[in-house]
C-alpha cells in the first residue's frame, strides 16, 4: 500500500491548463497483483488507456502544464468512477472476466479506496486549489483512449471531445478540431457524461467553476511513441485556440 | 498551523445522514490571531453561524450520525467556499471590514488553502467515500444561521432550505417542515446555490449522487443551548420523514 497512486509531472510550469491522466497505467503492484489475468489481457485497453500518457505528457509539454498521472491499472481501482459504482472495481470489462475483482468485500473496496481514490483525488484537488489561491482558474484536461472494436463493433470517431456539466471548452475544441485536423471528431462520443464517465471532471473542475474537456482518442492512432508525439503537435494548437476563444466569449460578456 | 481544521464526532455511527457544519466556530487561533477585530465583533454572525453547531450536534446524535465541524473562523478561510471565491477570505463582510484580510498575499491564500480548506474537505470526503465504498450512499445535510437583520433589513424567513443540482430532498423537507412544524420554511431562502452558498453540496454531494441539503436558521431561534435542543428535536422527524419520501420515490421508480 505504501505506493503512490498519482504522479504528478511539471508542477512548477505556469501554463493555463492542468491535465490528468486517469488510465496512465496498466501496473498491477502488490498487494493486488495481477488480478489472474494473462498477459495479453493486462496490455489490453481494459487495464488502461494505451497511449494516453504519452500523448497526455507530450501535450502538457507543449502548453507549459503540469500533468497527473496514475499509477496502477484502472481494474485496480478505475479513478474516473466514484467508490460505489460498479465500474470502479469492475468484476467484468467489455467482454472478460476480471477473476480479481470477483464478489469484493466491503473491506476490499474500502482498501483500495483508501489506497488509491482517496490520495489520487486529494493530491489533484491541491494542485488545482493553490493555482486558484494563487489567483489562477486553470482549464481541466483530462486525456484517454478508447479501443477502435468494441463488443464487436467498429468505431469511426478518432477524437472524441466530451464535457461534463459546462460545454463551452469542448465546443470550441469540437469547432477547432473540425476547423485545423483531419480528424473524425465528436462531440459527447464515443460515450457521455450521461454513461457516468466524467467522474473526474464532476470531482474536480465543476465544483470549481473550472473550464473543462475529456478528449478520447482511438488508440490505434496513437500506438507508439512517434505517433503520440504527432498525435499531441496536432492537438496542442487546438488546446490553445479553443482556450483563447473562451478567453475572448468571456472578455465580451465582461 | 498544526492545529486540525475539522473536527469529526461519530464517525463510528451507522444512521442514513452525514452533518456538516462548515461555520460551527468563531476561533481564530495563532498564526493568525483575530484580524484586527473587537470581541463584540468577533462573537457576531459574520465570524461564525450562531448555534449551528448546537443543532447539528443534535440532529446527527438523534439520526445515529457523524458530524464534521469546522475549528476556524470563516473569516479566516470559509470552507463553504472555494479557494479563488472573494468570500474565502473576505475583506469585507456585510457592514465590517475585516482588517486582517485586506491586501492578502497570493502567499497568504496558499497558506490558509492549504492549512484549512484542503484538509477540510479531504477528511470530510473520505469520511463520504469509505461509506460509498462500503455500499451505503450517506444523505449531506449542512447546518448553517443567518442573522435576522442583515444590511438592516429585517428577515421573517425561518428555515432556508436550500439544494445544490439536485432539489429532491430540499422539496421534500420542505413540505414536511410546512406540515409537522410552525416553522416559517421556504425553498432557496434567504439565498440560493446561484448564490454561490452551495459550495460544499457541490464538492461533496453532487459528484457522487448523494441526496443533500442545506439547513438554514435563522440564529435568533436558536440563541441557547435549550432552543438549540429544542430545534434539533424539530427537525430530527422532519429530516427523516423527508428522506423516508426519496426512499419510497426511489422504490417506485425501481
Amino acid at each position: 500500500m505504501g505506493q503512490t497512486p498519482i504522479q504528478i509531472e511539471g508542477d512548477e510550469r505556469g501554463g493555463a491548463c492542468v491535465f490528468v491522466c486517469e488510465h496512465a497505467s496498466n501496473a498491477m503492484p502488490a498487494p493486488w497483483g495481477d488480478l489472474g489475468l494473462n498477459e495479453a489481457q493486462r496490455a489490453a485497453h481494459i487495464a488502461w488507456d494505451p497511449g494516453a500518457l504519452g500523448v497526455a505528457r507530450a501535450l502538457a509539454a507543449q502548453l507549459d502544464a503540469p500533468l497527473a498521472a496514475a499509477c496502477q491499472s484502472r481494474l485496480i481501482y478505475d479513478l474516473n468512477r466514484p467508490p460505489h459504482h460498479a465500474g470502479a472495481m469492475p468484476a467484468r470489462s467489455e467482454t472478460f472476466d476480471i477473476p480479481g475483482n470477483q464478489d469484493l468485500s466491503a473491506q476490499d473496496r474500502l482498501t483500495r479506496t483508501d489506497a488509491i481514490y482517496l490520495p489520487f483525488h486529494a493530491e489533484l484537488r491541491a494542485l488545482i486549489a493553490r493555482r486558484l489561491a494563487r489567483g489562477t482558474v486553470p482549464v481541466l484536461v483530462t486525456v484517454h483512449s478508447f479501443t477502435p472494436v468494441y463488443f464487436g463493433q467498429s468505431r469511426t470517431v478518432e477524437l472524441g471531445v466530451i464535457h461534463d456539466a459546462d460545454p463551452a471548452l469542448a465546443c470550441a475544441v469540437l469547432e477547432e478540431a473540425l476547423e485545423q485536423t483531419g480528424l473524425d471528431t465528436r462531440l459527447n462520443e464515443p460515450y457521455s457524461a450521461a454513461d457516468g464517465v466524467t467522474h473526474t471532471l464532476a470531482l474536480q473542475a465543476t465544483p470549481m467553476g473550472l473550464p473543462h474537456v475529456m478528449l478520447e482518442l482511438r488508440n490505434d492512432l496513437i500506438a507508439d511513441e512517434a505517433s503520440q508525439s504527432a498525435m499531441a503537435a496536432t492537438l496542442a494548437p487546438v488546446l490553445r485556440a479553443a482556450i483563447a476563444r473562451l478567453s475572448h466569449q468571456a472578455g465580451e460578456a465582461a
